[in-house]
């Protein structure tokens, strides 16, 4: 998996507003027939952060299948500037690529010494679809739901979800401590409840459980959490340690 | 039901350490027959939150019923100084007595154009016991189960809980936005998992349900929300404006 940053002249909107732009800038470049294809996946190969930091608007995507890198790698490692709809076209100041690859994820979960505290930072706004509703509070389950699924079907090519682990992840997780807020996220001028903010999660239980959370979190630096992961939702940082 | 908030002199402890202290002052300052009754009872008849505000921290009980405000207020009236294990003797500046009664409820309840948008702010550390569980994340069904259990105990004298209704409100209301953190709060050296910040909740459908929602919440800022408010947990300030 590749993550390319985008660093870009600060642009003058909120942060979920350029998400959706960037979006469509990126997708205009991409092959139409790729892009046809794309609109048809459950879960998008790729996953998008937009933040502003000083006088930068960094925009982060995250390529996370080796098909979905092949196809728009090249393209963005071309680009000079980006060309948004009314804000015109700001400039690329400096570009950063990180790999974070299949080989990485295994050490992690063969890996001993394994953090037991996690605590997740959700950059941009996040947000769960659970029984047809939208959820704008986490839960153990809502997450570790959503990156078994993003990891089974990207890395291993399944729609199987083991239930049964998840419960067991469940049961031997909890969030310890937490700050958050709402906030809302805007989609086509719809309004999708998210919410923003920190929460610590801490594993009980055996090695082999903690070390399959921190590739699960690990992962889900890249893939993202919840839905809309590709329109830049659900983005998060992540920081371990031992109890 | 009564309100007595008693402005002592700041005193130099975390609110939440103080809560248990001058519950236990309070304990001690009220007839024993009674305070053995008092720990019978599955929901106390009073309440308690303990702030500091600039140099003073404010003791604030709640008497719920009348049999309670008969047997504590004459009490909490006559005191002129709070005395404290380790911390001494702190003098009472200024005694605040408000009043709720059980008619403005029913004007609450009866009366027309009732909000629909009610802000709660938790105060002091809130949380929930669910199924055997900590919760210390808000919902509107752990919120108006609650409020409905308090005021069907203390005022109506009934264990009976409406679940009809209870789901019609749970239906009808929506937490619409919010901003909370984590707040252990410390009884006997256990430390319980609560929550503090405030939320707003926007309830639909008819002027009877925001009526009796209002209604509810309005209790609630004397009985407050969730566990051990008697200890200082639950304590909540209410806002509230149209839609």
């Amino acid at each position: 998996m590749k993550k390319i940053s985008l660093y870009l002249d600060r642009l003058d909107a909120p942060p979920g507003d350029l998400s959706t732009k960037l979006h469509g800038f990126l997708m205009e470049q991409l092959d139409s027939s790729y892009v046809d294809w794309l609109h048809e996946q459950a879960t998008n190969p790729y996953a998008m952060k937009v933040r502003h930091q000083e006088d930068l608007t960094i925009w982060t995507i995250h390529l996370l299948t080796e098909d979905c890198q092949r196809q728009v790698l090249p393209i963005l490692l071309e680009l000079t500037g980006v060309n948004l709809v009314k804000l015109g076209t700001v400039g690329i100041r400096q570009t950063l690529l990180e790999d974070l690859t299949a080989d990485n994820l295994l050490k992690i979960f063969y890996g001993s010494n394994s953090p037991s505290v996690f605590t997740l930072y959700f950059e941009t706004p996040t947000g769960f679809r659970s029984q047809g509703e939208y959820v704008f509070f986490p839960s153990e389950r809502l997450i570790f739901q959503s990156l078994m699924q993003k990891y089974n079907r990207l890395m291993e090519g399944t729609e199987y979800l083991d239930q049964e682990l998840l419960e067991h992840l469940v049961e031997q997780t909890r969030i310890s401590s937490y700050r958050l807020e709402s906030s809302y996220f805007k989609v086509h001028g719809k309004r999708i409840p998210a919410f923003r903010g920190r929460i610590t999660l801490r594993v009980r239980g055996a090695d082999t459980l903690k070390a399959y959370v921190y590739m699960l979190l690990r992962f889900g630096t890249y893939a993202g959490i919840g839905m809309k992961t590709s329109l830049g939702m659900g983005g998060i940082r992540l920081e371990t340690r031992e109890d």
